[in-house]
């Protein structure tokens, strides 16, 4: 470990301590060899973690360092937010390069810090070396649920509705334009900017996912990272069960019309795309009702876009124009265009 | 995420359910967006993370894929060990350059696993992705003690004997091996084969943390990662106190003479080397019968080499022919020479 490393550290822990609230579950933060803490009653621990690496997740060269700094983060709540679980504390291992220097870091903490106390998330620890092949972020979240209240992808039963929350295929979109030369003025907010918003600073569904899992009313959900369809394929494999999309369902965001005019070229991009972070879950429909009186208070719109069905080859099925047919799960790869 | 990446974690996955023992407190491991744990009645939950980037913390060139494997884990063993914590699970980020193969992973977790199984840790998740400028391994290590039982740094008290299991330099001196162009031949196991091996495969004191702190015997405690000298002035900073260390105490490890003959030389090597992983802690005098107990049951030499002190400006001395002078906390630079 070197000197500036050191005060690196040194400097992160001051911050974090300024941002940190009193947490009678955060026995000790940063600062020892490890964090020390006490679960809540009868709670349960979530813990993900993201690995983030530049030029093959994300380019210095068009993202905002306080968005960077913002992504890290959201990446990993989507997760703990996708088990029906609520936020609590992260750990961030930074690969640094030469190239990010002090200015860097602080933006980058700008943005992690921002979203970490909108969602009363407390930074407990880390570790720092320098990376001279480039810049790499390790996020780590823990979150809590109450005991055998998690939502996991294995639960989807045949008969259940698929939501899916917000819209998607804005990420990829941006992500396309973004490859294409359009940057980030953050001054204007047309389409195209929203677009790119959306990719590079995406919002994680925090706490529509917790309130679905306090509630228990999804039988299965996982964010929408790989793409719709790869991950409902992820869904129906653990689940033992198939899925049929109705391709009318399909909330299309708008951006996507910026990059596809053909109507199945732009379908295929937003259920194929990935990024979107939306929570995608499973539930019967008797629970209709509960669901539209939570996304109303969270803020979040619901769609139902298909059907949970009974087949053992987990695959999945589109509905389109009163046709089912076999729907490949593939995702999408942006770099080959 | 690219298909490779799918099938690299099925395998892994594969491999870690083969490998993971029943376990009560482990609700769901890989293959979620999360995985969900159950803490112990009355234990606190401890978490570290350690990264290793290529280049900077190894290299591969001179590095058994084997032995970074154990490595990775041991490196995190380490930190739970001087909370005086139990380690229990296990997450891996892991960013991959295509010069790692499958044969390269194969044998790293082999490794990995080995150690693992060794201590009763199960790897519960994490995260992959390709890696163009090198590989970077990110350890996350969780671990349990009872409530209010870790062992933190800032606990140390003016009169504390200071106390270091095994013996320290051996790591910087199979460095300084490996960089002068030396190389491993597990055929071999002579002193200069046993530097080597102490740099590149460490060993965590796990058993004698735990018990440590399962028994409340020591105030303060470190592991020995960025060298004696540095690692104590991290327990007097936290501690508010000052340290005496008694030159003729220290157990220098006898691979030192490969690399220094100079009795100063190999003295300053061995207290500003770093990567020993050796546990450095501080007790009162009246625990020194229980403390030997503890280090024969475990296999480990435990070294008294000084005194905590009552001094404001939380410096270290050395206390060399009678005299006490100031001693640098500084560490030591390999690169530098």
């Amino acid at each position: 470990m070197l000197q500036s490393e050191f005060a690196f550290i040194d400097g992160l822990r001051a911050r974090a301590a300024r941002e940190t609230r009193q947490n009678a579950e955060l026995r000790h933060g940063i600062g020892d060899d490890a964090a020390v803490l006490r679960a809540a009653a009868n709670c349960e621990t979530l813990i993900t973690v993201d690995l983030l690496v530049e030029d093959v997740d994300f380019k210095l060269e068009y993202t905002p360092p306080r968005w960077l700094g913002h992504k890290a983060l959201a990446v990993s709540l989507s997760d703990i937010a996708a088990m029906g679980g609520r936020p609590r504390f992260s750990l961030l291992s930074l690969g640094i390069p030469r190239a990010c220097g002090t200015g860097f870091w602080e933006e980058f903490f700008d943005g992690y810090f921002a979203l970490a106390a909108e969602h009363g998330v407390t930074l407990i620890g880390g570790d720092t070396s320098s990376a001279p092949g480039g810049l790499a972020i390790d996020s780590i979240q823990l979150g809590e649920c109450r005991q055998g209240a998690a939502v996991l992808r294995s639960g989807a039963k045949a008969g259940d509705e698929i939501y899916i929350t917000g819209s998607i295929g804005a990420s990829a979109a941006g992500l396309r334009l973004l490859l294409g030369g359009k940057r980030v003025r953050e001054s204007e907010d047309d389409l195209t900017q929203q677009a790119l918003r959306k990719h590079l600073r995406p919002e994680a569904r925090v706490e529509f996912g917790w309130r679905i899992g306090e509630e228990q009313l999804a039988h299965a959900m996982i964010d929408v990272s790989d793409g719709l369809a790869r991950d409902l394929a992820h869904i129906c494999a653990e689940s033992g069960v198939s899925a049929e999309i109705d391709a009318s369902s399909v909330p299309i965001s708008p951006e996507v019309s910026l990059v596809e005019t053909d109507a199945e070229k732009a379908f295929e991009l937003a259920v194929r795309g990935g990024e979107d972070f939306e929570l995608l879950f499973t539930a019967t429909g008797a629970k209709a009702k509960e669901l539209v009186k939570i996304a109303g208070e969270t803020g979040v719109v619901v769609t139902r876009i298909g059907e949970v069905i009974e087949r053992s080859d987990s695959a999945l099925r589109l509905r389109r124009d009163g046709k089912s047919i076999p729907f490949a799960s593939r995702g999408f790869d942006h770099f080959a265009g």
